[in-house]
């Protein structure tokens, strides 16, 4: 379709282009929008050449195109920030791996565990979501949009597969109604963007009530919290709840977009539109998350000796004692009921409580050397997929 | 922690016990609930060994390994359900390929195509779908949560390996933590099911947009529809009305689990049982549209002559038209405008609409060998899937 | 459109048609719909005047109708549940109203205050959403849709302002299309029932976190409560967060409906059927978990000692310190300096503590005999509006 | 608590502050927030009367006491934009009064009304939504957040019916823990806000339907839409696709703000923060939104001729035929049975059509005269409230 010193012609031209324009801000024009104005620069420059960049092509489908390597950029960007946070967990974790603290179930003191164990619960989480997203990046590489055009293809001579493996996808889509009609990678995008904002919040709601008064076990870094203007006793753990406040942007995106998508007729429609701010905000929002939430965690500490005291409180003992019978042949039941009676005794000691936890024996346990296990374990895993 | 003959003894009256309830009523009981009452029959039936059946066991991660199970089967239905309503809508795209229909953008009239190519829109974006379960099902079997106990594992020396194989899975969960707090597989089901029920209600749409009077393209199948009660010239497409109402269900289900999780502490938390019903419903919300869609799918013809009729308006042979000048050397932006000025001619001929569909040459458009020829693949992808 | 006889055997037939079926098993029938079937069943038992007993009328505006008076009744039942639970609030509220308790801002201690004010907070909301549901009943009964006919009224002379009066009603609607088309008292409707619903949750948000082991304020009400099946030292506030995630429900059932009505057309939509069963769920979840919360109101107690022993902590006399130094002329900013700078002094005693809350001087703060007024002037409120 | 002249002194500062500052980029500074910052300038212009300023108050009853107040200016806003809108409806209304258009329900041709009778939809439900604004502008200023201070209120003699009063407000709240902890004015304006969002992209909807290829019932405006890329042929509903898209955002905000309010303590969240910055938005965009339609409906223009051509089809005179046998007294099903059998008649006449709408007789009917006599109504109620 194009000449070779067109072809010459038009990269020059192109190159130009971005030199004197990316991240300028952007000039003044009657173009209807960005591809228009390119189009009117290039011929501009270069003459038919220009005309002809549009050849085979629509907006529709080259919108289609720059969202899914958008997606597949921003699941990247995501990959590489989810790493960091699950390297700063990890190492928090295998530090804390000894530190003893009532793990809770119906937010009730259950049973000891250690700090190390809990910090390590997101790192498990999000590098199961990051392996997620490994696949949607495959997933979305497999179908390019771009050679769709308007809404039926082309009738020139335009070879798809030459387009998608320059751009770096495995495969063209196999209906061009159905790329310039969809958004699915950006629904598949935002469904994950949730998940990981949940556990952003689900921490930052832990580190609140960690460091509620009666508990106090965390020492929260001063730089990410504030005083209060009218108790002089209060100091506040804002960026946590600031965190937790934020996420719900993330967390009712997906349905932002569902709502838009629904009742749209098959075709491109120009609604679609609203789908790309939409995405675009909620993926800078949860990379920004992700990182105040790795320094957070870098800065955060504990009080050993708070924690201790709290352990010591609400018989958190009972399920190991009832475990011993267990293993000494009481069947559980009768075991459960044996130490259900004879809970009103002295507070474990702390002793107690350390045996305990270095006594857990299954894989994924509160145990301190399963906890560095697993860590090293999730480590492991990122040095190969980085 | 089990004897030979304890074993054996379980086995037997878990088989009794199953055999005397299974598909019945739920019997009267005062146990709190079904794992308390099956303890307390099969200690009456085998004495201590029923005792020792919660060994190493809570009914958090009981909960939490059946909630897996329950979403790898509901995968593995509606993978099935898909491929039969990928399959009709392949084996209808095939016999649609040569009926030629306008295409739209903007819900406006755009360019030839084939109502076979429109079929095969959503043929392709479901088997996308399909793929990305097939994906979830690998990805929920390599953390099997049984054995997470409580909240931290236990001291009993039981090796969660065996008890995930025995299950079907390929790993025992890596926290206990994690494993009972979270539930993350019925997010990922319930998104999925999102885009799906999206899916199902686009297809309403169109072909609610397509009965319209005006148009007249379908012959909408009577048993799919009814009459008005005060209006004696109307019927109306009653099915696919309802199909895309009850959809909205399953688009916000996502959202109600969301808001469900958002908030909750780390460990069980009792609110966790409110996704159970909802991820039931949702999931046969979901089967049952398939299946009423592939249903419809087969009953539904189209009106060649109507659709011919519609084609004619709109002049939406244009880009075909511009597409040759632009194969005979003009410039596309030329030839655009060139067209865009002798639009007022008469409406285009059949043959002149069907010599368009022909013409088109690039992978994914809507030229009728090219349907045919995606449909193939599709059904060959599903022979090696299923 | 009716002789006196038609009318007196109508009315008869109908009569004897709810003598027969109402409250009982829904009649075999190959009817289309209720309608269709009452129809019959008239026809059959007084001939001709069954079948004019749908003249002027259509489905749309029947259903139209029949949601609003559905919205109507529920909104008044809603109002007595209400009423029971702020009730129930107010008088424990006057009788916790001495029982001294840390009030928490950003989930710390924070000033002294007592369970009666905390509690009082629930029922000054919900009495405020209930004056809401008053203003709605009476927004709903303004505009009648029944004489809307299918979609543009009646050609034969039916006076609508009878009909709407016979109804309830203050008005016949305005627009026959707006009334067939539009669902909005069941928007506004659930928009208040997630409104509700967010109170329930926050109620039971603040009792389990009360409940919890360092703090052990409530006395919880066992018959509220399970136990642990593997922790012996347990008992968890199962029916709050039961009662907290099923709260979900019906906190996004207002999006499901929005989710449903976008993108319809002008005109009844099938798919609007899906709306009654959503409202009606919503609606019986929401009494259910008002009558829920009013007997564990009833049922929950606190324990003096376990309250009094967290509120010596954190410094919570620290503002009402600062206030006594305002009082005796201290600019505010320099006493809350000064103050700060001398918190590390010995807990409060019980007597400060008392002494601060019958202190506060403000309208609707946390003084005991505030507490008792506002209580007072809330139930008084109910007395008026019942 | 202040002196005469303090009194005086902060009122000069404050004036100063707000020449200095209103409308001019936020200052630099250390100070935490607006509120400490003005503190700051105070007590440098005015000294110790600066440091008494936050005397009995907290941040958290000043945000409270502002959001209410953002909302009570929003609802005006809105009343008024909603005025315009509204008024541009009603004049569209009785001008396009006796243009016949083909009315839909199930998106099926199914009885003639005219344009006018069309748009009146929007301008009744839009009033109606209009007067529950204005019920909840008094319900707002019925309880005055500010004296709740932090959260208990103050020991200090602060009248909060004097500050409440000189704010606007009719009261003080009851309860300064329901003020500080709740946000229910802003999800009662998101919930209105959604209800208006309906209707802008319901209104959108409509046009772009009527505006397809076959039905051309609208004169769409050129400065609404725009022409596209590769197909010569089309010119695009633009400017309702992207209002019908973007009124998503506004739809799903209320879920937004429902998911952050979700879980939280009672007592002051930072969480809480998240709220404004999302009404603000969503009361500007709808206000935008609004604007922008308003400016469309003066601009939007119909083709006598197709929405002609439309209305022969269908057989859409079945209704009033049936009604005129009802008339000369038919049962209305035996009638129905024998128009339904007669309706392969030719398309009905232009004169038939006409008739039919001048037929209707019942209040809020199609008629041309009826639906002057509601405009005329809806601009008397919008002259009494403005």
């Amino acid at each position: 379709m194009l000449t070779a010193d067109e072809h010459t012609d038009l990269a020059r031209a192109l190159t130009q282009i971005a030199a004197d324009h990316l991240d300028r801000p952007c000039p003044d024009s009657d173009a209807e929008d960005l591809h228009t104005w390119i189009e009117g620069v290039l011929t501009a420059l270069v003459g038919d050449a220009g005309r002809r960049i549009h050849t085979a092509r629509s907006r529709n489908d080259q919108v289609a195109t720059l969202l899914v390597m958008y997606a597949l950029s921003a699941n990247e960007r995501l990959q590489s920030r989810l790493a960091q946070l699950i390297t700063a967990l990890c190492s928090r974790a295998k530090s804390w791996s000894d530190l003893v603290m009532p793990l809770q179930t119906h937010q009730q003191f259950a049973a000891p565990g250690t700090v190390g164990y809990w910090a390590l619960r997101f790192a498990a989480s999000l590098a199961r979501i990051r392996a997620h997203l490994a696949f949607l990046a495959d997933h979305w590489r497999s179908a390019c949009p771009l050679g769709s055009a308007a809404v039926a293809g082309s009738t020139l001579p335009v070879d798809r597969r030459i387009q998608s493996a320059n751009l770096g996808f495995t495969a063209p889509s196999l209906s061009a109604l159905a790329s310039t009609s969809a958004r699915d990678e950006c629904l598949e995008l935002l469904a994950v963007l949730a998940q990981i904002a949940l556990y952003l919040q689900a921490f930052a709601a832990d580190v609140i009530a960690f460091s509620q008064t009666p508990l106090a076990w965390t020492k929260y870094p001063p730089q990410f919290g504030t005083g209060s203007s009218m108790m002089p006793n209060k100091t506040n753990p804002d960026a946590m709840e600031l965190l937790r406040g934020d996420a719900c942007a993330i967390l009712t995106a997906h349905a932002h977009a569902l709502t838009l998508l629904k009742g749209l007729p098959s075709g491109y429609n120009r609604d679609l539109q609203g789908i790309k701010p939409l995405l675009r905000d909620t993926v800078e929002k949860t990379l920004n998350a992700c990182e105040l939430l790795t320094a957070f965690v870098a800065a955060l500490d504990f009080s050993a000796e708070h924690l201790l005291a709290s352990a010591r409180l609400g018989n958190i003992d009972a399920t190991a004692r009832m475990e011993a019978q267990v293993a000494a042949g009481t069947p559980l039941r009768e075991a459960h009921h044996a130490v259900a009676e004879t809970l009103s005794t002295a507070p474990a000691t702390p002793e107690a409580l350390t045996a305990i936890v270095h006594a857990y024996r299954t894989i994924g346990s509160a145990s301190p050397a399963e906890t560095r296990r697993v860590a090293d374990e999730l480590l492991a895993q990122l040095a190969r997929t980085e």
